[in-house]
């Protein structure tokens, strides 16, 4: 039987690792359909979602399967708990790289505003702080899970700046360009959103591992 | 032993709806600082945050714990972890009451763009599908939540109309709105964003209570 459960959380972690890869290819590709204006890209990623939708519920559904047949104890109890919260902040992940692709078909018959760099790194930032977390989970590592908090406020800065150019720039310089800027700015956001699911992540790793609350107390940072 | 574990299902069914009471009021009084331009409020609800973190926390705890002593069978487990989704639910809802504050804050001292009716509509409609999509977990009631569901649409649509005419009768009219404009089209997504945590918490009600799946399921409806 201990053997089996070690089998079973071990699936689990599998399960996860599966999701995340998903994570960050769908913010990916979101963001190299933006770049090519490459509505087909965005119609895949916008059409995987029901796939996606399926994987988080079939997670779900196996998190409290192992805890009603094998009734843990505390460290893997807590452990399946985070792996269900993890499951959520994914499927929100995804869900926000769809929100960016339906962007995209709107942008996609219209010329391009500029040329776009803060964009697609801020979409680096983000894939890179998604992969980290689901990497500080099914390695339990408390120190993986930090360096993806620090990452955040970098996130943030970024975003600022690409909204103030976008505002100050564009929409502020020549009105025609608004409708675009609006739904760049958009992007931008959804992908600072991102970076804080990611953030969330790393959050419940460090208290699953560590016990201490860094949750809402970034001076224990 | 069995009573004690119902008087801590109910304790923790109490401290969901202070929970939803907390995020409530915390929409509420965003939007009425927004309608008066007063600071000192929207002060309030950022400096009440800390205060909901400790409290998402300490429910959390509480579920954890109430799994790991009484090891329940699959309804009171599935109540508890529905509970604990809740409580994630609800914490961010406070953050983005927490998010508009921060943009009232901008939007202060500057003249007001227009009179404000869309939006406090949206709140009120925000507002009430966390009142209910509360109501029908503590009741554990699905047709509560089917009615939260429907009314996610309402909200998706009033949003998008306020998006429409911030940009269209504003920002492409006269730029010099611009920068007032983009804030109050940030707190109409805001509040959007409040309306589809609602919607999460009464697709889990629905799951939890019918063991039917209506996430990423509206044909269900």
């Amino acid at each position: 039987m201990e053997r089996h459960f070690d089998e079973e959380l071990q699936g689990l972690n599998n399960e996860i690792l599966k999701m995340g890869a998903f994570a960050e290819e769908a913010i990916f590709k979101s963001v190299e359909a933006l770049k090519d204006r490459d509505k087909n890209k965005a119609n895949e990623v916008i059409a995987n979602d029901k796939f996606i939708d399926e994987l988080e519920l079939k997670i779900d559904e196996k998190c409290l399967d192992l805890i009603a047949r094998h009734q843990p104890m505390a460290k893997d109890l807590r452990f399946i708990v985070t792996g269900m919260k993890l499951n959520a902040e994914l499927e929100r992940i995804i869900d926000i790289a769809v929100d960016i692709c339906q962007r995209v078909l709107e942008l996609a018959d219209k010329p391009l505003l500029k040329p776009l760099i803060d964009i697609p790194k801020l979409a680096g930032i983000a894939q890179n702080m998604v992969k980290m977390s689901i990497d500080s989970f099914v390695k339990r590592d408390g120190e993986i899970a930090r360096r993806v908090m620090f990452s955040d406020a970098e996130a943030d800065q970024l975003r600022n700046a690409i909204q103030k150019e976008l505002v100050e720039d564009y929409m502020l310089k020549d009105k025609s360009t608004t409708p675009r800027a609006v739904l760049l700015l958009l992007i931008a956001r959804f992908l600072e959103r991102i970076c804080d699911h990611a953030t969330n992540i790393a959050e419940d790793v460090v208290y699953m591992v560590e016990a201490q609350v860094v949750k809402h107390h970034p001076e224990k940072l």
